[in-house]
């Protein structure tokens, strides 16, 4: 063993002139988080699985396809209109199994907790979990708590794991997406990052902005019931939808072309982005994704998604061409067309 | 959903009057962390899985039995003699698949790094744990990177799931322990804790303790191939090996007798436990376990334990008798007999 362990070097494989410590942006879903998964954690953990880079590991086992993933917690506030870290802890690991296709059985929860937390509040989140496991039908069947000094933590920090079972023969994953290929979107974006900021900063809008927090599963059963081939699904979590169209971009080597007036963002999150200074586009949701289809099976894919309750306001956004190193662009509604590209340091920390 | 959601009590259900904030010792692995298991995770997320209360679940999928496992792990300092953070990370999860019975296979983890984590350290713990995973023949497959602000965190939290097959038809678990079963253990106790101790408390011994983390696969590997009758296994972590035993009498209604003069405990371990006024049964282990086997199996599974070189200490250490509703006793040297009750309070936090 020793031997294979000296094969990889041990200098630092982030340049430690540039960045000698972790910052925020490291954990913000854009480009140094790219960094440090492309350079230091693919690299040191070598595999197959791992170096799909998708939002959970499909792995074969016993002739059975079981989709594996995990994700931590961080948001700040806890608690917010929409949900909280309870219902995000867990549907955003049944939609990162979702995303592979997977149909979402057991979830793991480790929470880390700072001393002092009102048991109250830990009651509530776990409450909140359990509703929301319960409605993606998922059991939370494993489990760890530890605790840390006060001022050594932050409230409480919860991972989840979860596994699923593929049982269909798709390959739905970034490297699939191809020319001609159709983008659709679930619904309209920008709301969770929006009502979290909202929270944060004690702004108030004349609606009040919810997460649209929420189990992705069920519409991604609906569409491989009904016969779409589905190329790739990626939900718009940290660094929105701009972040997650060029990494699939990069991955599957195409251009991704956007058109920006069909892309759904609600009028009182338009005005919300535009008083804080963001792009709706970069924007974190956690109920919305996006999917690549061919461009034969966009529209039946379209009426799937319009009839399911979470997808009423699905859209066809834009389209798959070739590219040699992947690109993504996007048309405005005056006609130009601007590079998007993936987000670049932090635009809010502590969503998710 | 909504009427199912509302059956069960929104009321906390620990005693608020007592407990209103959580405390250290709730993540101590003692009676307060059993609490929190017993009256809030347990009856909140209630299924059968959970309620086993084993160290990971065991998942009948198709025919195949999986396990599942979660580990969060916080320790203070991150490098200490014979580990660090990374080497636990693994290790840890590692070993509570192998406390099922199962062969672990994969792996997730999941960092949450503290703004101002200097990149080389966060280097060295990828570096150690992908030694680690290749020294136990797991593979990482897929993880996720959260940074929070300087001051909201500890340097680094890391938490890891895993999955492992069960490949007999054993039924390894707290429940199946039996009177007439003999109590092993796999090696001398209580090095972890103390050199984390006198790590963080500056203390210097003559010779350096050195921490006993380890994968214990292996060793249990060659018990189910060697044919013994295993009726339950425990690794010792927090708690030590009192806590553990204390879990299973009471999970299994038996007594269990130790025998407190055949339990290893090494000279500078049982010297530094007296300076610091530890009892060496409630100081944690990373690279121990109890064995609970029927007598007939006791020698055999005694000598496989030793022939392995993580388990040239085991000894046989205890029996199990009839007790209505679980008991853990301990006969010292003289012959007096003293109960062993579960860790109460919190000895040494941050320990793993």
């Amino acid at each position: 063993m020793s031997e294979k362990v000296n094969e990889f070097t041990s200098s630092c494989p982030i340049p430690i002139q540039k960045y000698p410590n972790v910052t925020l942006a490291h954990g913000g879903g854009g480009k140094l988080t790219h960094q440090l998964i492309e350079k230091m954690f693919i690299p040191a953990f070598k595999n197959s699985l791992l170096g799909a880079q998708h939002d959970a590991a499909v792995i074969s086992m016993d002739g059975m396809k079981l989709a594996f993933t995990t994700d931590s917690f961080v948001v700040q506030p806890l608690f917010f209109p929409g949900g909280d870290i309870g219902t995000l802890a867990v549907n955003g690991t049944v939609n990162d199994l979702a995303m592979c296709g997977a149909w979402p059985l057991y979830l793991s929860a480790g929470f880390i907790i700072e001393e002092g937390l009102a048991m109250e509040t830990l009651w509530r989140v776990v409450q909140s979990m359990q509703r929301s496991a319960q409605a993606a039908g998922v059991q939370l069947v494993t489990g760890d708590t530890k605790v840390v000094e006060k001022g050594k933590g932050d409230g409480i920090f919860i991972n989840t794991a979860g596994i699923g079972i593929v049982e269909h023969e798709m390959s739905i994953q970034p490297k699939s997406v191809r020319p001609g290929d159709e983008v659709l979107i679930s619904g309209d974006i920008g709301r969770h990052g929006i009502a979290i900021m909202a929270m944060r900063e004690n702004l108030s809008f004349e609606s009040q902005i919810e997460s649209d927090c929420a189990p992705l599963a069920g519409m991604v059963q609906q569409l491989v019931n009904g016969g779409v081939d589905i190329h790739c699904l990626r939900d718009l979590t940290r660094g929105g939808l701009a972040s997650a169209l060029c990494e699939i971009s990069e991955s599957a080597k195409v251009q991704i072309q956007l058109d920006e007036s069909r892309i759904p963002v609600r009028e009182d999150v338009r005005g919300a982005c535009e008083i804080l200074g963001f792009d709706p586009l970069y924007v974190a949701n956690e109920g919305r994704f996006a999917l690549f289809v061919p461009k034969n099976d966009a529209e039946k894919a379209l009426a799937i998604l319009k009839a399911h309750p979470l997808g009423t306001g699905a859209a066809i956004v834009g389209s798959v061409r070739e590219h040699a190193s992947g690109l993504v662009t996007a048309k405005n509604c005056i006609g130009t067309t601007r590079i998007v590209d993936m987000l670049s340091g932090e635009q809010l920390p502590r969503i998710c």
